[in-house]
């Protein structure tokens, strides 16, 4: 697989009370066409992530309103799966290149998640989960992932409180010095220990914040994209399922989507976990980075503490994780997380992520999870080498 | 473009309270693998279309839940393009096979309409509208088709209310035929003239039912189509798309998006009109499918109406449109539709549409339409010779 990007355009995240979510999306189109040198005639076919948009602004078809903002008439298409529904998005947009149905491809999520009280953005959450099973009994994604810090903590007991506040407190330190990021102050392990409870042991400060915000990026053929001059190529993609209940998995102590979507984008890739030089992750809650860093290879089942230690996934450290601030700091819309996760590998291998920049960055990953891990997607993306 | 269907599935099409959204799933997966003989291990990608799982049974990533089903870890996305969602499924699942990501594929399509009520029914189905123009307003979609039955009528009167009566009189009589179709009774031109008011002009009979119900298609590539002795193919797939709101329309009597994805899809697949045996179109209301006729080429603009007047359309005439039932009689869940459609395309050309065979059927097309025409879909089928 060899995919090329030719631009990216990200709008600011965070509540964006002057813009809904066609605004939003428009937003961030026009910025990655711009960045592209792309004309929105030209672009072959588009895919958007979004998970909400049905119930948190009675907006489905979004496919639609992605070519109605660029005046197009092109194939076009909203994608699906909760919390990874950005990084599906970049797979369908990668898969139509490889297809030969599609040369340029202009692939955005997008979620407006503000305008609702916090108890319907929970309960569209829950819509991430098994309604039937953990939605029917009154769970909620803090509960369900606090349920997963518990045992995980129970078996592996080295992962403490506050090595797991450190996850918040390094991603908070990376928002600051993000542009775009939601949240742009730096915290300490006590500001996470201290604050308000939402499920134990996961307090505010070890959550996600519901956010508004679009991103977009535009990918190209390998012919292309060498023709271009395209700095970054993408060159795995793996997607892995699993239940959607955590009732129904085979282990809580791992996100076995995750494992798989890792090692069939690896495995495309035709690479190896030493030769990774970053990775953005899905820390939706801090727990789930422990997971994460787990799935991809950096630490054994059990042993992701260690990376936590010694400042190694800070942007100077030796396995630099969520340079961008994360889920947690950079804020979620959910449907654009994916996708942004997708500009940040971007950024840095294209030395474009000022003050938080990876040195030699060759080989970056994204990792994107929908709900508790019925999903996980993994792109691997590489830099050309000029 | 040539990828072959290896098998169908579905269910009966109804007011299913025995069976919810999982279930009704289920039911089409199991059925296609058997009639394909394939092993749910031995699928490589399943897409699955589906439009009303978040607002009306508070499930989203129904990707998951469509390998958790089948108790496999694969790639599986779930696709919403409103009304054209189980198209834009089984267009997605024929790329993934395209771009060499995948062999065997599993395309369903599922909607559960019936737990909730009429109104809950009717505001999520203006998610395929511009929730800020049309949605914000009032109208519905009833309201919509009716404005554009209304617009149509007026510039070309020679479409009476009585030829209009003749689609719903016309796909009544191929439910009878139809084993899985919601409503297996004849009706007159007077049923339809004398039922209840929804939207003048529209009538209960001029309008497609709220219903439950899931179908699922089994793709897979040409090599292996050869090998496995499939008797049907898909040589074509057209998208086209439009603004969301009527308001936005350069013409208020043609459906623009439709005609892109059928002259589209013609293009790709090396067809003319004249070589179609017979057509799946979109009538989710009577007005719809004088559109979709049009569309594809069977009329001009303007004259629909004459394939109204001798029964043409019926399944022993010269163009038969919808030999299902359409979405009228056979029923309309809408993610489920486009995939019904495909299955329908399927038997006709294997021979196995008992009852409503079209004679010599060698090459068919589907006709799917989200919202207003937002989205517009085309695929073209064709026989495998032996």
């Amino acid at each position: 697989m060899n995919v090329g990007v030719l631009g990216t355009g990200i709008t600011k995240f965070g509540e964006r009370w002057d813009q809904g979510l066609r605004e939003l999306l428009l937003d961030a189109q026009l910025k990655a066409l711009k960045d592209a040198n792309v004309e929105a005639n030209d672009l072959d076919a588009l895919y958007t992530g979004n998970m909400g948009g049905g119930p948190l602004s009675g907006q489905l078809h979004i496919g639609a309103m992605a070519t109605e903002n660029l005046n197009i008439d092109k194939p076009s298409v909203r994608v699906e799966g909760a919390c990874a529904s950005g990084s599906l998005a970049l797979r369908q947009g990668i898969l139509a290149i490889e297809a030969g149905e599609a040369e340029i491809v202009l692939v955005s999520g997008v979620e407006k998640m503000t305008d609702v009280s916090t108890e319907q953005v929970t309960t569209m959450l829950m819509g991430a989960g098994d309604e039937e099973i953990d939605g029917f009994t009154g769970l909620t994604f803090p509960g369900l992932y606090a349920l997963l810090a518990k045992f995980y903590m129970n078996k592996f007991p080295k992962l403490t409180r506050d090595l797991l506040a450190e996850v918040s407190v390094k991603n908070h330190f990376h928002g600051t010095k993000n542009d775009y990021a939601q949240f742009r102050k730096e915290i300490t392990i006590d500001t996470v220990k201290n604050a308000t409870m939402v499920a134990d042991p996961l307090t505010l400060f070890d959550c996600s914040p519901i956010t508004d915000g679009a991103a977009s990026i535009i990918l190209t053929s390998e012919a292309k994209a060498k023709e271009l001059g395209a700095k970054v190529s993408i060159i795995g993609s793996g997607l892995g399922t699993d239940s959607l209940s955590l009732a129904r998995r085979k282990s809580l102590t791992r996100i076995d989507a995750a494992y798989s979507a890792a090692r069939r984008a690896y495995k495309q890739a035709g690479i190896t976990v030493d030769q990774i030089s970053f990775a953005e992750v899905h820390d939706c809650f801090t727990i789930a980075e422990i997971y994460a860093v787990e799935a991809l290879g950096f630490a054994k089942e059990g042993e992701g503490y260690k990376l936590y230690e010694n400042k190694d996934t800070y942007f100077d450290g030796k396995t630099p994780i969520n340079t961008s601030g994360g889920l947690k700091a950079c804020g979620h819309p959910v449907g654009a997380t994916g996708v942004k996760q997708a500009i940040e590998a971007t950024m840095q291998l294209s030395g474009k992520a000022k003050g938080r920049q990876v040195t030699d960055a060759e080989i970056g990953v994204t990792h994107n999870v929908g709900g508790s891990g019925g999903t996980a997607a993994v792109h691997v993306f590489k830099k050309v080498r000029d």
